[in-house]
């Protein structure tokens, strides 16, 4: 098991399904931020099931406890644990797979990995792992907003073979993400995606879907060749995220396609942020990203997701025994994730930044 | 600079491309390995330019040498120091760019970020970075062929917005692959790709391409949730080699489009390699990869890679301080790398899959 | 700040004396190790406060939970997190402390280096961090003790100028240890340095010692050169202990005034576990490590902690501001941290060695 | 094996006794700082055998070469390859050692852990690897010269039982202790020793002896609670070099034997260099370092070395097959290696304080 990311600001994440508690140790934190449980939460809401929308009320569960690390509502530089209780269930709709792992989950290959596995299934490989990462998450965008003005956005731009129009990576926010259940902020697309995944609810099936995320304000100079180039760090920071199976960064797969003639982003003079001039790029195909390194252009990215493996179907498979069977889970299953990974593309986003940001800052003198 | 990739078998490579040597040292190589500068040869050559047809006669060039490490022909367990020599050049070629960054080259952000730059642009981006991958990647397969007989073969599957058909995983071999000189396995799709190639050397211009990797014979067990899952470390790995921009594991971004019930790969019994039964899946959508860690089935995933920026049509874009320039890039540059990328993204591979076997092993008590 | 410890057992410890908790994850633990609270309960009331005899009653306080990584009473493979409630107190006694810095205490380096400190002062240099290390290295203890036999002793050898003779590595146990108070199985040394800690808690003084360590069952091959030789990384941990001023393994100092002809250790043989023989030392002057890899015999060594710097006496010393003051620091203070510390000594070594444990098992096959 | 030491300047070491090249490479080197072989060659010839003294002429052999990561006489960023030839022999006076490992070598701990050993013994552990780490160690020194003023001073405080009375840690230079040959700036204490040394060289024995190092000038604020404490840090980094047995920081073991108010160091104020005031420390028992975190003061520390292994002198031990044998090491040994680890000593502390303070600088913000 690796639950640990990053050098200089590292996140430890604890916790699967059913334990006590999820959550997270943050080591290397900066002393002296401001910052307290409700800088937190926001984001974590975000990412509950059945808790898409703005206009939901103030959010109950999930709750944040800062356990060390903060006095007085500032950071002491030391380490920050947050967590977040389990409500302790072992409910009976797991029991079928104790026998029978599901196809495309996590129970067998954990299974065949550690000798045992926790009997909810995966374990670790539940969505409940990623509160630790928003937890986190939350810290580090608040300091790469405060220091730098970065913001990040990520939202759903396609669900199965629906895809929405570009959105204006320049002005979208969170508030246009979150008008609506799936996230997307194409209202038109939005529609048709939530009938889809309506209809595959009904039908007991899923869908996966793709998430676009851009990062304004970066800095150029981010990111360490040759291993931890900035698509390298992204890349592997979002194909942590569970059922995450693509990424990619600026043109990415369309870019292999085109000329160079046609994919090169021009350098011209742009206006930077003291009123004299900074070297900027016409068009973004390289994503604000060349050699590796944040160029001061926007950062983009698309991280694919497969559709959810526990369906209500009925599928044919095979048990750890070998004997062909019937499974239909049981119980509630989510048909889409990307709606409610939206916030958890960002925070690892937010991690990833950070980091390398406190990595480049040494070389400042 | 981040130039060390692994937790057991750690590889830190060095050089750039007009230093006096490039290559690497491999710490935690397992001791008693047969291994001479003949077992990493040939991968080198096969990473060289101009260099991609079998029919080739023996290589004179880039040749390597151990400096550490082994002794009567077995590794020690000691660092083995691989290095290669370079022809040390300041060619003339490089002048222009002095003050003029190359559009969507590394000129920009390495200069932004350290404040210099070797006088060849990128340095560190250079092709020649790559060698030392490949040198520590022959290491690799070599353990991971005789330990557990993985198998890794990695193909052109599309150049520009020429794409061929699927290979037979299975099946597939480098002989097949290096029976051409674009390296795609398809003869009719290969035919038409280097006619692609040739017409853009005209051109002066350059194009992208997508390069498929297959690892067969990888045992279940290998990957290390959650950071280090498998998708995260073999994306990050191959994200890292230059003018890559996208990667996905099994279904990748298609996956994303289809349902559940699709999608989810089935299990069935099959033959053990023991001849007792092991539980394989029906379809391999996942890519040999579920929740993470391998499965036993094949493993495969494809990564796409930009056209190379440097090219000698006319751009025109602004030099460092601000002027509007044309810029033609003077010398000779290869309007395709995808077929020399071959090696490397076996190289990178090979690094991934022994790292987390190691690490698995001591699980095995 | 540095909360990590280990490359494949990695423990990431977290809190200070006067936040919600302590405690720490532990990740890369082995799975189906059979493991409760009460593997990790006696440790870590061994390390309490006044609690330093076997007659003492069961313990009420600093119980430990585990939050995750554990089920069914089996490891999961998964984070092991483990936390105990500090009963949250914000004594009156630190006030002073505000604006004048204990001499030789954390207050003014923490307050130097993070611009801001706990108000009970040094935060995470208290007594309580120790915590999650005696935490974490009872359950890398009980994974030492069922596979490989491994047994840590350790006990006070000296208190301030009263040396106690050898003890008998051999034989010594936690119980003769833990007869009495002081930690020193030397029964008449012990009234010594008994009646010395009293005299100085009634001089509101303190008084420094010396901890000695002995780790039976080792196996051959433990520790990795070349920085990560054994004495390296047990001299890390050790010195990682608040308080720690020194260490020495084997001959240590003492080592160095001798001649190589009477330090070195002659092989002989020596029956090994299965009746075969193995090559052993006569003497054991290296203290069980050559070369920086364990030899098969005993390791010890001896760790110098400082007296606590924290006193009620009165000394002359400056404020922050530079004001000279007479502070006499308020509340009880342990005159001598040396018993409690035995435990913590135990764990750190526990850490270590199964850490190399784990790294040198791939090497196995 | 573990030879990659440091976080963000990060010093990979490489080579063994016999094989074609020892060195290192340098990976987070800051960019732009004028380096060139002259800078690093002064250390390396301080380290060669036999060349103790600062009249010897111009020192012809070990002569290193910058291989990469260096332009224009300036650093770029990317990782520096420092090598050093091996003049390659085989000699056979090891021959013996085939069969017979040396009492408390390296000879059995390598044949157990690694199953193969270099034919001259212990490989690795040869004095050859130090080479990398005093090449490393004098660019790490000359960064912290320059930013910060850093002075790093090491000498011989003893030689068996010969003790040098203290040496002035304010005003003591390299040249005081290059000014003879056993590198003890007491000039009657150096002429006891070198009698000791040479006795012992004529009766084929050997000796240990003592380092003592200080380190003037560190900003306070560097070292990272709580598994990088100064103290952890420098004793890992002493106790990785071959021999060391012994470390202690400040008072160290005596420091162990005092009381509170006697150890503790009271706060003054103190001139800055700016010419306002600071607060330091009367006395520094704490050897500059409190909590963990560099004071301000002067660091200073010992580390004890045992007597080398290799010894002329007729021993009686057990060969591998367990059959007595009268072991005399045939050819030149030395008998003391305490002078020539002087500047490894210098290296190994330069390596922990610039990592420390490059990590320490992202605070600064």
């Amino acid at each position: 098991m690796s639950s640990t990311f990053g050098t200089l600001f590292r996140v430890t994440t604890f916790g699967e399904s059913h334990c006590r508690a999820v959550g997270c140790v943050v080591d290397g934190c900066p002393p002296r931020i401001p910052l307290g449980e409700e800088d937190i939460q926001g984001q974590l809401s975000r990412r509950r099931p059945g808790r898409t929308s703005l206009s939901t009320p103030r959010n109950e569960e999930d709750l944040v406890s800062i356990l060390s690390g903060t006095e007085g509502g500032l950071s002491l530089g030391t380490p920050i644990t947050l967590m977040v209780h389990n409500k302790d269930q072992r409910p009976g709709d797991y029991e079928d797979m104790a026998s029978v792992p599901r196809p495309s989950h996590a129970d067998f290959t954990y299974q065949e990995k550690y000798g045992i596995r926790a009997a909810s299934g995966g374990g670790r490989s539940s969505a409940r792992e990623t509160i630790g990462r928003v937890a986190a998450g939350a810290i580090a965008e608040k300091i790469l907003r405060e220091w730098w003005g970065v913001e990040i956005v990520a939202w759903v731009s396609s669900v199965g073979t629906i895809d929405s129009p570009d959105a204006d990576m320049q002005s979208i926010s969170r508030e246009e993400v979150d008008a609506n259940s799936i996230r997307c902020p194409d209202r038109e697309s939005a529609e048709r995606m939530i009938a889809l995944v309506e209809g595959l609810k009904e039908a007991k099936d899923s869908t996966g879907g793709v998430i676009t995320c851009v990062c304004r304000n970066v800095p150029a100079g981010f990111g360490e060749p040759v291993f931890d180039r900035l698509e390298a760090l992204l890349g592997r920071a979002m194909l942590s995220i569970p059922s995450a199976k693509g990424f990619e960064a600026g043109s990415g797969f369309g870019g292999s396609r085109m000329k160079g003639s046609e994919h090169n982003d021009p350098f011209i003079r742009k206006a930077a942020p003291d009123g004299s001039f900074r070297l900027g790029t016409l068009t973004n195909n390289s994503g604000g990203i060349q050699g590796g390194i944040s160029n001061g252009e926007h950062i983009f990215f698309r991280t694919a997701f497969k559709p959810p493996a526990t369906i209500g179907a009925a599928q044919e498979t095979a048990g750890f025994s070998g004997e062909t069977v019937l499974l239909e889970a049981q119980g509630r299953h989510d048909p889409c994730v990307v709606p409610r990974a939206v916030p958890i593309v960002e925070s690892m986003a937010a991690l990833v930044l950070l980091d390398l940001a406190l990595i480049q800052e040494y070389r400042k003198r």
